[in-house]
């Protein structure tokens, strides 16, 4: 897309990473027949497990829904959205339910694996993360499930500078979303979902122009 | 970073695209003296302006923090962190006070401007965001700030394969953040920032291992 090479140590350019954000939308219709690579969908998976998170404690867990069956039972309970059984490919992005003291330890533990250290040397980093996870339970949850919004956030970006497109859906009855993948008893509970492949030929909503609020609006400098 | 060609429309491959948020880390030590080129800045700015949100609504606004007086009174309310005075940009992302009716109404007359549509043409789509913007207001604030957290992580995905480093910042006293930049007078509370620049050569903390757990506890396919 764009002349220029990438700086050292960068994917991209300027120029090609907005294109390719501008080129995003949110996809209303999927071309059922068109499959996402394998490298490039595994690059994607990547892309979620590498999504920052605060502390780096990743309260998350993301199911990919491939069984037809229960996508089609989605459906309904997912305004009748017909991204859900065109796409690819169906991430529900959940969060861990009840977040504390526990997965705390579970993440201090990982650490100590993945870096060889100590756990004593980790105590302080603990403490503050204690810190956060026993606030009351109502707070915790709406931390947690920010967090998951900046997973969303990667992904439709990753996604769109790999030329995949992607639609958001937060117009889920995460009730019904829990109840049909069976999330709580795996510990986890829906907050959004998101819908990948390749747009539809004849997806009107895609040739429109993109709605933004004027640059000057949005952006503000102090 | 690969010598694989993107696809066709794609800003970058499945390999460099992982090789960026690999090396991409929360950056705790910035090196004062090296500044973001001017053309990766805009593109971070671009990405910001064409971050998602539902409906598209775009209930947020970001402030680029540059003066360096304003940078000193924010140090302190965030843990004394040195990427707040040391990083070469500082972002704060803040979301619309009270979203209601009036920021539809004003989103709608965007798109009306933009598509050369007759306002008439979006009741249908005006009244479902309607619907959403008339929960409790406590509802409709957790809904903004949870978009704020899509454009988090397109900021960071984005910084990543430009080659620039970043730091997300929720530390941070966000009564004091709207104090001392004005945001209420303006319309926007703080929610969180961003830190960006170039990693310091002797960040101890970027040589340290990605913490992530393994892929299986995190990806599920059903």
């Amino acid at each position: 897309m764009s002349v220029t090479a990438p700086a050292s140590n960068a994917a991209t350019t300027p120029d090609s990473l907005t294109a390719s954000l501008r080129w995003r939308n949110a996809t209303k219709k999927f071309d059922p027949s068109r499959k996402i690579p394998a490298d490039r969908w595994a690059a994607l998976e990547e892309a979620l497990v590498l999504s920052p998170s605060s502390y780096g404690l990743q309260p998350w867990k993301f199911f990919v829904v491939n069984d037809p069956a229960l996508r089609a039972k989605l459906k309904p309970v997912s305004w009748e959205q017909p991204q859900i059984t065109d796409a690819d490919k169906l991430v529900v992005f959940a969060v861990k339910k009840d977040f504390g003291a526990a997965d705390v330890e579970r993440f201090v533990e990982r650490i100590s694996e993945v870096r060889r250290l100590p756990k004593e040397a980790l105590e302080g980093y603990k403490k503050m993360m204690l810190a956060s996870a026993s606030l009351p339970p109502e707070k915790v949850a709406a931390w947690t499930i920010r967090q998951v919004y900046i997973a969303l956030g990667v992904f439709l970006t990753s996604a769109a500078s790999l030329g995949v497109d992607a639609c958001p859906m937060e117009g889920l009855d995460k009730d019904k979303y829990d109840e049909i993948l069976g999330l709580p008893a795996k510990g986890y509970n829906a907050v959004v979902a998101a819908t990948a492949g390749y747009r539809a030929a004849d997806d009107a909503y895609a040739s429109q122009a993109k709605v933004r609020f004027p640059k000057n609006d949005v952006v503000a400098h102090l």
